[in-house]
């Protein structure tokens, strides 16, 4: 360590002395030859916060400068996505072998859709599991030790004890921390210290296991790191690189009011209290317009049990209608940073993080009677959800913590346009369809199912029920007779050998998927 | 009540007299005009024990002695499956509308896959809470109150309190007497009196829930029950109608070393202790020579933590190689039993049922790190599985407690032969097929597959990873190059569009379901 890297920065962020004879560059650390092809390697970061900032663009550099595109290999284990830059750059590099368990980054899909980096998505709530418990290292012995060669974190603050104070995402951290030979910290001095905001527990192994005693949302912890395996402390002043918030449409407002005017007659039947249960949301436009009605609704003290809070959630506080929310990471857009960094003070006592583990878990999830909100690729007249494939086939991110919360919700929403474009047909595709070519949820698993049309309410109902009231109430006018004369066939035919219990036509039951993709580029196909 | 109504038996097993005043039989209950078309009725029962044995025939021979066929129909929600000819006879006579979640009897099924009765198959962990929130009754406000017209329980005994001690099951018995307006209870009074061997909680709604702190295995309770609703007291001497263990064969056994072999390596690796994890096993003759197989295996001090205990578990017993077992029934052979009450003074300490919600609990399951084992329709090769519906269409079962289990598991296992025959081809049907016809269990949740051929070890794999592995280890040889060619193929033409993560041919995947429905009879294809 020369005395340069000793900054006032780093003497107010890290308060454990012995850690300042680990600060060294990211390129000392690179030339030292520490990284090695086949490394298995974690990072910090969860929807595109929180992640190391130099280091994966210090090593993409290096690849490039050497000509060892393809060969610096790594397998790279994140709680969910980090930047998508980054990532672009890993996989254009020929530098991820593997990618687990959720991602977003366009080249980096397009590698995994070409076979070329292995992707394998899993309920978030079981990938920090099945990382301490040497699933995706069965070759070798034992839990937990040193299943990965390095964890690469950020943090915002390093303890007396030499614990990290994460930034804007916990997601599963403790975890990869927990199971690294080798620990690289990423000390952020330009961002604020997040101390305070989080509230951490680390992974245990059956037969071990305890319960999940949280008893005050205010406890708040750190991540517990074991200082002989940090070999470099690295400052780094970069700020987490995310995009701007999706604009709310007509489309999503329209389906944010159905989900609203249903939470009012729950509350009207009693079976929901008047300030509602903990709401969990995903990601996006109809996100955005539920969480920017319920900011303008009739509910008060709400509280938030979720994964990633984003920009509307500030106004749903500061109208004083949210009293409380829990996630894995706080995702806004550069304005929303401002002002969430502006609210700080008032906020700190009515937010904190967790470990994905903890956010995603279905023990807790179904203590508390979450209500939970996802938007899939499509649904299927019978209930099912395709949250991952597109045409069965193709990735998009990954299954995230959909199946988490709606499995285990106490009322599971989905929610989607009726329609989506495409190059020929403005409503080209119907995200309501006969089956679903990948299904991540299913019919045992969804209450409600949403679109701009109308929700569809299936509680109680059996399959050919359910298959009426959502095409009846969700899908697009031009699609309903389609979906009709699909069931009316399917019941007829099926009906004819006894097995009409969920009818199909397993001949013709992706026949509207093939049609998109045909040259006609529509799935409104003339007939069956 | 007339007096000969108050036995010596009655008098042994009903300690709060304040219940004689109620005892009757069913044909004045009947005769009184209590019964009305439309009602909502709940049943004790699961796994065909611990049903009621009188009121249902009784009701059967009213509707066939004064031809009430069709116009005397109920609502009928039990924890999973009661007698078969019981419920078959009202099949027959037009008696049910509704019958959730679970069930088995041929003339019932064959009622469902008309669409005559209606049926949905849902968790077995959420039935009872689905049941209390009022997600049967949507018409009504509130809570659990009244929400189902009857119960109709058995019980070996009622405390001074009014509380139910019941029979060989306890499944959704407790939420069934907690959301009934009207409670008759039949008194087994030849069965022995089971008190001592039940562990029962009722269920709380959210934002009122605790967690679940079971602290003592041999926590002893009965079904908390409100004396005033009970109409009528019943007693009865009908055994439970089991049939005979089905026999282990070569295939089942096969499947079973194969197991028994992952398992000592899981402990070679030290990612399992030496009496392994807690076991969950399913039904059926795979099952049954699984447990036969640890019975006479090296693990020693296993524990169980599962729904049903089956024949094979006496010998497990009796073997000194399983500790404890808890579950939601004990569902023996006619000999099983018989054995079952010999061994009672030494298996009451080894041994407790537990209410469905708490047996199927994901918190718990998860908790504990259970090994969960079921056998599905079919498994796709990316490792999706098909518990319950036959071509996609026809339903057998329902899902029971599967999901419950192999979603939240530590090792999450599906077995089932590789084939089945058909009318025209011995091997006319593989269990192993391009994409699952439903899915049940997605490929997000399962670790192992396993035929007679070997065992797929799926962990941290990607979907290709997946799929070569399973066709491997998994399908019948006369299968494999059909399976390959398949996914040659599909990995080859979705490639070019750049959308092969999970590669499939939407227009081809289900022609070995379409072979074998037509009169070829076979899923043996000649090409794609």
């Amino acid at each position: 360590m020369t005395s340069r890297l000793l900054t006032e920065g780093i003497k107010s962020r890290v308060r454990r002395p012995s850690l300042f004879s680990k600060l060294t560059t990211i390129e000392d650390v690179i030339d030292s030859g520490f990284f090695k092809d086949g490394m298995r390697m974690g990072w910090s970061g969860f929807t595109g916060v929180g992640y190391p900032k130099v280091t994966p663009i210090a090593l993409a550099e290096h690849v490039e400068k050497n000509n060892l595109q393809g060969k610096l290999k790594f397998d790279l284990f994140v709680g969910a996505s980090t930047a998508a830059e980054a990532e672009d750059r890993w996989a254009k590099n020929g530098m991820i072998a593997r990618r687990y368990p959720y991602q977003l980054g366009k080249l980096l899909r397009k590698e995994i859709n070409k076979n070329t980096i292995k992707f394998a998505d899993k309920h978030l709530s079981e990938f920090p599991l099945d990382l301490i418990s040497g699933y995706y290292t069965l070759e070798k012995k034992g839990n937990v030790m040193e299943k990965l060669d390095v964890a690469i974190v950020e943090a915002t603050a390093i303890t007396e004890k030499g614990h990290i104070i994460p930034g804007a995402s916990v997601g599963a951290t403790p975890e990869i921390v927990q199971s690294a030979a080798n620990i690289i910290i990423e000390v952020n001095t330009e961002l604020p210290n997040f101390e305070g905001l989080h509230d951490i527990t680390s992974s245990s192994f059956a037969p071990y296991k305890f319960p999940n005693l949280i008893q005050r949302v205010d406890d708040r912890t750190f991540i517990p790191c074991d200082a002989d395996k940090v070999i470099a402390v690295i400052e780094t002043k970069l700020p987490d690189h995310t995009s701007d918030s999706e604009p709310q449409d007509d489309t999503s407002r329209h389906i944010a009011n159905h989900i609203l005017d249903l939470f009012e007659h729950e509350v009207s039947m009693a079976r929901m209290p008047p300030q509602l249960l903990p709401l969990q949301s995903g990601v996006g436009n109809i996100a955005n317009a539920i969480i920017g009605g319920l900011a303008d609704g009739p509910f008060s003290d709400v509280e938030v049990w979720t994964e990633v809070i984003q920009d509307t959630f500030l106004d749903f506080w500061e109208h004083h209608k949210l009293s409380f929310a829990s996630a894995t990471s706080v995702a806004f857009s550069p304005a929303g940073f401002k002002r969430f960094y502006e609210m700080w003070g008032e906020l700190k006592d009515r937010l904190v993080l967790r470990s994905q583990s903890v956010s995603n878990s279905p023990e807790i999830i179904r203590r508390l009677g979450v209500i939970a909100m996802n938007t899939p690729v499509e649904f299927d007249i019978y209930g099912h959800a395709n949250s991952t494939h597109v045409n069965g086939t193709k990735m998009l991110n990954g299954l995230g913590g959909s199946n988490d919360f709606l499995r285990n919700a106490k009322l599971s929403i989905v929610h989607t346009p009726s329609t989506r474009p495409t190059k020929k047909d403005p409503i080209g595709i119907s995200c309501i369809v006969p089956m679903c070519s990948h299904v991540d949820q299913t019919e045992h698993d969804l209450d409600i199912l949403v679109t701009e049309q109308g929700l569809a309410d299936v509680r109680g109902l059996a399959p050919i029920e359910r298959a009426r009231v959502i095409i009846d109430k969700c899908a697009h006018p031009k699609y309903k007779p389609i979906l009709n004369d699909y069931l009316n066939l399917a019941e007829t035919r099926c009906m004819k050998i006894g097995a009409a219990h969920e009818p199909h036509l397993l001949d013709k039951v992706f026949k509207m998927h093939l049609n998109a993709l045909s040259e006609d580029n529509t799935m409104r196909i003339d007939s069956w």
